[in-house]
């Protein structure tokens, strides 16, 4: 769409009517992630080698996985941070504020609604709600505890985007059921139980344990193959 | 290595000196997962084409990341779930017992320690730390909550494999550091915070808000492309 090289005062145009793979879509938030972080080291341009490496991908991997969305970039110089995050920020579509409610306000709930870095790129829990007459009516994160009876009321009434689901695996299914009968569309799923939603609806299910299978094989393979990286034997 | 199919009787050889590909190596542990769940729905059996639907891979690629280990399936049958589960479980290295310790005894600590889908794995948490002193004295998942202080020493004393980091991001590194320097080779992050470990360490950092921004990725590309599928435009 753009016919030439991106100029160092305009915004390259990006393409966001795009089948991209699977596998690019999950890289995204990595990129936009590092992106962040870079300016704190006080690097304002980098070169598309150095980017790569920081990010832990090859260059061509990068440039190929930016290549859906346009053309970024600048011979001379590589990239400038500021410009590629804000490209990220809107390929993500993170240029808008997200709402979000959260179902299960035990140790992780609460651990979710006290981490700062969710407000920071515009998701706001706006509701919490909880089964345990105990917890109901404290607060978390500054927002009250209100009874889950009446999560589908409060879900009428405001429009959320995004329901955090973060109940006991038994309670999953009904907290999933109630979220999208609701007008849910997004579902960020905590609890370790295969969920059913309609094809409409968009599901992240948070696996724990993978990460730490993950990271038990690599402590296995470092024994199995006696040398320093963890998947070359 | 093994000339020929895997015979309904005995268990397939497993290669394990070999080198993998990253990304075979992270889809290991949701291959786990799924085999672990499937006889819970009462399956014992299943064909190479409905274990990939499960799994949410192709057909080939599933076959092609198992055959890295060795020639496992039936031509009749497909696999039986249990031989499958346990050739998993013997690759990711996960027949022995691992050791943890859990530094950081807030609400993501606690919802870390509670989590029952660990132990049964395999995976105990050995010792807890924190570094409050109101919290100090008390019990997370039954076990005592130490003076970070003591963590050195602890780990002197014990043979840890796995080191858990639920602390705030500006403490991370020096939590990391004392792992590394009294013998803890694995290493399990939850703070935003990179981390500097010497390369005979390794390390998986969970980027909570990594999923959630491809929560939000996946519900913009359906606005995007107002169609039913996450990534096709």
């Amino acid at each position: 769409m753009s016919g030439g090289d991106a100029r160092r005062d305009e915004m390259p145009e990006i393409r966001q009517h795009t089948t991209i793979p699977i596998r690019v879509a999950q890289r995204l938030p990595m990129y936009h992630r590092h992106l962040y972080e870079l300016p704190m080291d006080g690097v304002t341009h980098i070169s598309s080698a150095k980017l790569s490496a920081y990010m832990g991908v090859t260059a061509s991997q990068l440039r190929q996985d930016l290549s859906h969305f346009g053309r970024f970039g600048h011979h001379s110089y590589g990239y400038r941070v500021d410009e590629l995050f804000h490209i990220l920020t809107v390929i993500l579509g993170l240029t808008r504020k997200h709402k979000m409610v959260l179902v299960g306000a035990g140790h992780l709930g609460r651990a979710l609604a006290n981490y700062e870095g969710f407000a920071r790129r515009g998701f706001y829990i706006e509701g919490a709600f909880d089964i345990d007459p105990s917890v109901v009516g404290g607060k978390l994160a500054g927002i009250e505890i209100m009874p889950v009876e009446e999560l589908a009321g409060f879900l009428q009434r405001s429009k959320i985007d995004i329901g955090i689901i973060a109940v006991p695996a038994d309670a999953a299914q009904d907290v999933a059921d109630t979220l999208v009968d609701n007008g849910v569309r997004a579902l960020w799923n905590f609890a370790p139980r295969r969920l059913e939603v309609p094809q409409t609806v968009v599901l992240e299910h948070v696996h724990l344990s993978d990460s730490l299978m993950s990271l038990a094989y690599r402590l296995h393979k470092l024994d199995v193959c006696k040398n320093q990286t963890a998947y070359r034997c």
